[in-house]
């Protein structure tokens, strides 16, 4: 199967260019001006961008939380996903607490199979630090499982105490992984929203004013000076506050390796959303929507490199039969939020048209710098032998974002209404069409799993 | 005339990829994987990087200094360039005191036209601020001369008040051109220098010491600062300090536009090299190698993204007859170091040898940012349509630096003896290949001069 | 002549305590709990604090601005400052330019003589750097003008450039004097308020935003850096801005000898206050009055210790008659604002009855810290055998600011109609009651010279 | 009982004054000029400074550590601080895990009363947070126990974890105590210990190197900012690197209330002197010794005010019989070092003498700050009405540093030969002469408890 692209203009994170793709199989075989060679099918791409599938690093498929299941499965998801200009998510698998790594890996490898539609890898969520685990660590990162989450928030569920993270750290040091951290002091934080439930401040609003952004900024030092400690690197999670960026620009200056994702919700939702009496738990993540000027500070990390990465932290519940599990205490409102499918055109709409980053960064922040970071080098560029996620891009199409179209399996959507500019038109995945003028083309089970290399930091 | 290049490792910066490279003309017209195509050429790359050709946006070639003219001209200096895999420089133009900008101009295109062997760009010095000159930067900006280098060091010479470089940024911020800064404040260094010299300190030590650190910081910020109010972004060359860099950290981290470069001689040389009596000669620069603390500190910045290209500044006088103006007196030493030849080698040696940086970085801070930032779209990458300025790369040869094999026309080297690991063994500029092992083969005058765009800043 | 102070609370800067103060002559005799000693005159201090006279640093009776003289003569000026519980002046002679320190000291010399009513010292203002001047500066320290004022801000008036700014450092350096600067770019400045005349932007509020706190941050960071390398203190008067106490902030985490002064306004008054038409013009000083916000970093850099003094920068100039000479064109409105009378009570006020700082700090910042400071061991406390500078100060006492009923000779008042919690009521100097409830005791001439030491910096 | 002092220079925080003292029962009743008045008791100061009594705010009588307990004994133990010119000391009472705050006040009580030679108060270390425990701090806060002390080291022994350390903090927010904390992270430390020790490294030098100074920038951070979430002041104890101390100059910046002390061991004693086999056990303690680049830095914060106190952290264990409990893992040395003898002298010799703090200063690190900080105005100066608090200070006189010569009662000195300039001679507490030229004159039980205050932060 020859799939030959026409007249588009390829924006790549290093440079744009006006040149023909030709996908054999799989891979991009041929880059070439006014290619004239036979293909099965042939894409006009005039006045289109093509650029590299978009990667998220950060999805949370079918996950068990707060006493019910993230809505989307490795299907939707994935679909959402693809229709959306993503062709890799990155998943989280989840050490059950006395079990093994691999228990959890089993299962959520059971979960994508025969269902994802792209390309999936699975980071390790560490939920119990052990000699037994810290030694899974290292066979998991030989078998391209090369990424480990730890939480110093919610006490009781995912939280590891400072022992732990530190074991943890040091393991990743001689292993070559990468610790990720969910950095909030969910201690503390738990004092507060007790407090807050106490006196009768259920609504979702206290979710966010109890999780204050100084706590943020504290763990991010915090894990970030383990990190130091322990000679390792660490990607922190979710970065939602500018207490938090300062701590990692602090670290980054003193030339530690310290990086950082946030998520489109920290850079196009505030602390407003959470109002509204409970239509708030619509907007329920941890950390928190911050007020504004918090997202001014997360364009400029943009900006300047000092974020590497926009991922999505997708974890949706419906409103109506999962989010209102917490109608009358904010603690019981399932943490997440639907938006693997937005954030490409979201990036694109407030970055791009916005005029604060180039297309060149665009395309890096959501998919080169992730390939690369997490050890995907066929993944995250328009080049001859890498494998063909291909988004034919519109960068002038507007569309509005509605629960009413979207294509995640959730009730709602944080973005109702909101016209961007920029749409993926067409999508390939190793070569496949499977997204085609709003039409899904592929197939539950087409995705496979990507055994990633260690991180190239860069 | 078709050039085909089968079996490398193309060297992107955002990728690596394998794949065979068919050059059209000047530009590249095919990337594939195993290629079988006509040529009339064909280079086996086979165990070699393929990499954009580098660029120098800080080159001197014979300017008028201390009484003297830097050596190289722009033939024998380009050629230089060429052996060491730079196909592209940007040189400084100078406005003379008094005069227009279009004199400079006039004089340095006629400097290179018919000499240079590669392709060639000018910024700017503006000597003389005037309402008149002001006017000027607006037409050279539409003509390609894109960037103005003002200078707070050299009182009487090259010096512009604050008030003068204010409007210069101002202008700047309505022009779309990019501002230069030499920061150091040079008010304040004369100073040291007369009572040093007046104190019989004379030896071209004291150039360094006289130059204190704390001095490039202080007018580093004050650039900075005056952009910030001008609204303007600005470029500081030749950043040598922590101070300086500490300062630019905090700028960036505000989200001001602020960009520098370093230069390999502050990468590698140190404060020492400037002592062992006159010899230090060899060595003197300005601003001046500084304490080895200093070059960890722009390892940081170039790892982090804080620095953004590295240059040479390269200006070379002869040992013999020209750095011996100085002898009793080092302010009399004409200050500049040879440098285009070895750039590219030093930074891989240093830099992606040493495990600091990767080779995708690496070829950024050579080449792909410089074209961005100095608006040369067409350069910088490996990519269909892009100019075909290719160097096989031979990560794993390595040479010794000596003035007795350089290329450069001056008679001593400041790595003399120096083993770096990296070479560039067969070099193309706009498809023609001018060096191809040790033997250059290219022309005075194939070289053109380059009709730069406004900045893209990323 | 004795005097006896029964009943009071004594604040010091170290303590609180509850004693009673045998005066004799000039000085402190005794304290005492219940003392029972004869005196000619006894002062009942029941509920009240007994506080050392407060200090001014920065006067400028008489000064010639702009076409015209600040209003208040060292006769009216001092006198005033009298009302408002300060005991003492530091006023700036001014070295006319291509003239000698010697002869501007002279001068001031002769406007204070016979007609202050409390003691003053004089800083030295250096207009013109030369060999001759240096020396100057030498002999004028063991004369007991042991401060010199530099300007970065003014040119063509009092502006100096870095070198000739670098040089005084060095001096002061050596002969342990010194030096205080007014630190904002001129030369950036003139730029912009030449433009906004230009425009048509004449009014005072123009003033306001023409001097960016930017660039008085850059100036700040400038001599502080420019005293670093001459290995010199540095004094920053009338700090206004949060970027220039950012800057002293860095300097002092260094720690490097910087220290700063802000004065009322600043912490009073905002940008806002410069609006309404050529109303503003009253509020019209350098550096100029800035948004709210950096009021509030300013007295947490007075809670933290990193200011170390408030001064006035007293420089009145009539609305009716002096102000107006700017109208139409807000540079030629006369810089300055009465200020001496009312700064005890506004600091008591804003700062010990909103709870910003202690009772003890607070007379730190008026009187203990300036004199230390400032050579003047004799003052600023009250101490047995220190000077019999006194105030019987009432803290509970409200009263309204008004140009109806203060003592400085100028049309206006910039704090008309504010009422102010806190009042001297008796004030003592050299052991003779000047004011007593609201009536003038004292003679002109009976303030005498203080031949202060070198600056103890703590 | 009245004693006079005369021909004494007196130097008190805010002042230096030439004056004699009447002391009339236990206060300054008279200072005054070549007083003229009959006393039981003349004591000629001629050439001598006169200081108020130095307060050491952080001693460990009999404190249970490690299966032994601190040797000084509140008698022996305040006897060695009278010796050294320190006439109040603040103890920690400790908290029974699982019992009462109110046990181990009364437990503490016991072991002082009758003992104590000097005043002393109790800070109450919580070793267990609960809700009943909240509430006896309210109490104990009234009944002039105003300071807590939490832990984030130690765990298992003295470890909070942050919801307890941040409960105590919001509850001092509430009863105006203040928070004292033992800011290193104790779980990473553990871990790093723990590999040592089984990696044969279990000489004292690593108790050293196993405690990182990062970690206690650490956490140094994240109590400061569990502290403003709070809405709380915070005081963190025994500071000893340059990584903690720019936490909280950052935090002060911010205008955070946040204050530090540190120790003599940390200003003049190095990593290094943990070397030397396990003689480096009698230098063990807690932070431990840093590299010699941290005490420049920590004299820095004491130079602009960052720092305000300078305690001792007394708590001495025999190096032959109890430091030997460590032999063979360097985790079981007991931690602590004798020094409350020390502190006075050797601040005056590194602080005076050296030329880095002014005799002033001097005074208020070691008691007027300790003084008002802590709640005890009657303290920290020589003023009518305060205590009798007094030191007769020879600034000239030097002493050789010695166990052989030492008063406290244990077998080594981490001084040992080191030569000091600056001996208390004569020292009265409350009145009562109890050191008089190296005669110990005092008694057991004539020190009294100090019902101390709320903090006065200024």
């Amino acid at each position: 199967m020859r799939t030959l692209i026409k007249n588009g203009t390829i924006v790549n994170a290093d440079a744009t260019t006006r040149a023909d793709i030709l996908i054999d199989g799989e891979q991009v075989a041929l880059i070439g001006s006014d290619l004239d060679v036979s293909a099965d099918r042939t894409i006009d791409a005039s006045d289109r961008w093509v650029i590299p599938g978009a990667i998220d690093v950060h999805t949370h498929m079918e996950l068990p939380f707060g006493g019910t299941f993230a809505k989307d499965t490795f299907e939707t998801g994935t679909r959402a996903a693809a229709f959306g200009g993503t062709t890799t998510i990155v998943d989280f698998a989840v050490q059950p607490r006395g079990g093994s790594l691999r228990q959890g890996l089993d299962a959520w490898m059971e979960k994508a199979q025969g269902k994802a539609v792209i390309d999936y890898g699975f980071h390790m969520i560490v939920s119990d630090v052990r000699d037994d685990v810290l030694s899974e660590m290292d066979q998991l990162v030989d078998e391209g499982i090369t990424s480990f989450k730890l939480f110093t928030a919610y006490p009781g569920v995912f939280f590891s105490d400072d022992g732990a993270i530190f074991r943890a750290m040091q393991q990743s040091a001689t292993n070559g992984g990468l610790i990720m951290m969910h950095a909030e002091n969910g201690l503390a934080i738990d004092v507060v929203a007790a407090e807050d439930v106490a006196a009768g401040h259920t609504d979702p609003y206290y979710h966010g004013t109890s999780r204050s952004p100084v706590l943020e900024g504290e763990a991010t030092n915090r894990v970030i000076r383990l990190a130091e400690v322990a000679e390792a690197p660490v990607y922190i999670v979710h970065m939602s506050a500018t207490d938090a960026l300062n701590e990692l620009r602090q670290a980054r200056n003193e030339g530690l390796p310290a990086y950082a994702e946030t998520c489109p919700q920290y850079l196009f939702l505030t602390l407003d959303d959470l109002g509204n009496g409970f239509e708030g738990a619509k907007f329920v993540c941890s950390p928190p929507l911050r007020p504004a000027e918090h997202a001014e500070e997360l364009w400029k990390g943009l900006q300047t490199g000092d974020l590497q990465v926009v991922s999505t932290d997708h974890c949706p519940f419906d409103f109506h039969g999962q989010k209102d599990l917490g109608q009358g205490d904010f603690r019981k409102v399932p943490n997440g939020l639907p938006g693997v499918e937005d954030r490409v055109d979201l990036l694109h709409d407030g970055g791009v048209v916005a005029g604060r980053i180039s297309p060149n960064r665009w395309v890096e922040v959501i998919a080169t710098a992730p390939a690369r970071m997490f050890g995907m080098p066929q993944k995250g560029t328009i080049s001859v032998g890498a494998d063909a996620d291909v988004v034919i891009y519109n960068p002038n199409r507007t569309r509005t974002i509605s629960a009413a179209t979207h294509h995640m399996d959730v009730d709602y959507s944080c973005y109702e209404g909101r016209e961007v500019q920029g749409k993926s038109e067409t999508v390939l995945s190793r070569g496949r069409v499977i997204v085609d003028n709003d039409e899904f083309l592929g197939s539950p089970g087409d995705g496979r799993f990507l055994k990633r290399q260690r991180p190239n930091r860069g």
